[in-house]
């Protein structure tokens, strides 16, 4: 099964960057992330601020996730964010993201993800749920 | 009526920093929202984890915010918080914050908060609410 | 003297969120300096980035800052940024920001900048400087 | 070879955590960042601050991360970040974080780092160099 990828693009910001002038590590997981809701917004034809609504669920948090960094990203480096689904598990799924800079590979990452709702018991607690076939469907369609 | 202060020190972190060495200056309201809770915690005698369901809010949302920044902070510095309520209105009140570093004063920052739930006709809106006068009562005794 | 404004839209992101689902009051000065690197880069002709090596000075560091928060900003919704300089000084400026949320005013913001470079008598200190004529006179052309 | 653990305690903030009540897992990697700056501090018996001047580097970034995100870590929550150098290599190091809530590990992460200066050919570039034989000795005694 291959599943889409979706393309952003955004300008690195002044406030993303350390004293080494290059983009804060912990960063690249806010772009993951606006990879993977963007992912999602594509596939399920859901805006992302009514998917955790239209699905009966609270989210998707990442419960594992990596990431390499190849070369550096600076302030005012328009970059592109590749996101993809590469596999979808019974609660949890995994996605890449690649981020170009000028076209050159600068960053791979990786995360996995639990499809979760409210515990039925506690419903302060976070539980996986199963996937819907639907939403899996939706992924190899768009 | 005269409140009290809470003190607390941090420790500015690499992550903090911009490219010109110094805290980003949206990283400070990040340390003044530290310094109410922190004052609230102190007079309320509540967790600040428990404060929205002991009193039934959402919580004390920003409306109005300012900082003038005197002398810069940079990765590294130990500096510290100090956190006054100045002022209870009905449903809102306003706090200082000063930041010290080595003892001379590098930021001076003002919030008005609203005191807040869920609104009974929308509970994906929030709506002021009255603040109890215990709650007051608190902030000068401790 | 009448400025330009620079315009740009974003998604607001899972991230920029606090656990009142609305964006965490810090996050909008990361928005107002977007706004800020965008009208420079419009007006001056000069890629973000290259604009500190351009005009040889460090940065424009925010010395004063205060926004207002109207109605609330969520997850996912896509917001415009505008952004207008309104006076020069000889080494500070001030800018504002609105920040409107589906055609509504959902936050304004001010800030004062200094043009500044590095100190000659210790370069790990900035320093303000005049703000040349020819920046200015750029900013009532575009 | 057996290297020393840092300790160090936090509070989680409310601007740390997302709609969903938790801590947004980039947060974790400027948690990770702080241990290490520690780690490193009470090994070279340095300032953090001064670590960059004394030792002749701009720091040492990350060029490789994971995260595995055992249980929630939520607002208020007070966590213990234990972070260990676990190998020295020429010019990288990997260091390993183990986040405890309430006694139970929450996160575990884990860092590559390069030892970088800047690049004689261009200041602009970061350049691996060789660790210093008495800095990786220091963290065998501290």
């Amino acid at each position: 099964m291959a599943y889409f990828t979706s393309r952003t693009e955004l300008i690195v910001e002044w406030g993303h960057c350390d004293p080494a002038g290059i983009v804060f590590n912990g960063r690249f997981f806010e772009y993951f992330d606006l990879g993977t809701w963007l992912r999602f917004e594509v596939a399920l034809g859901v805006k992302r601020s009514e998917i955790a609504a239209v699905f009966g669920i609270v989210g998707y948090p990442v419960v594992d996730t990596k990431a390499r960094f190849i070369t550096p990203v600076k302030f005012g480096d328009k970059i592109e964010i590749a996101s993809i689904v590469k596999e979808f598990r019974r609660s949890s799924f995994d996605v890449e993201h690649r981020i170009s800079n000028q076209g050159q590979i600068a960053v791979e990452g990786h995360e996995t993800r639990v499809w979760a709702g409210r515990s039925p018991d506690d419903p302060k607690q976070l539980k996986s749920r199963p996937i819907p076939a639907d939403v899996i469907a939706r992924f190899s369609r768009t």
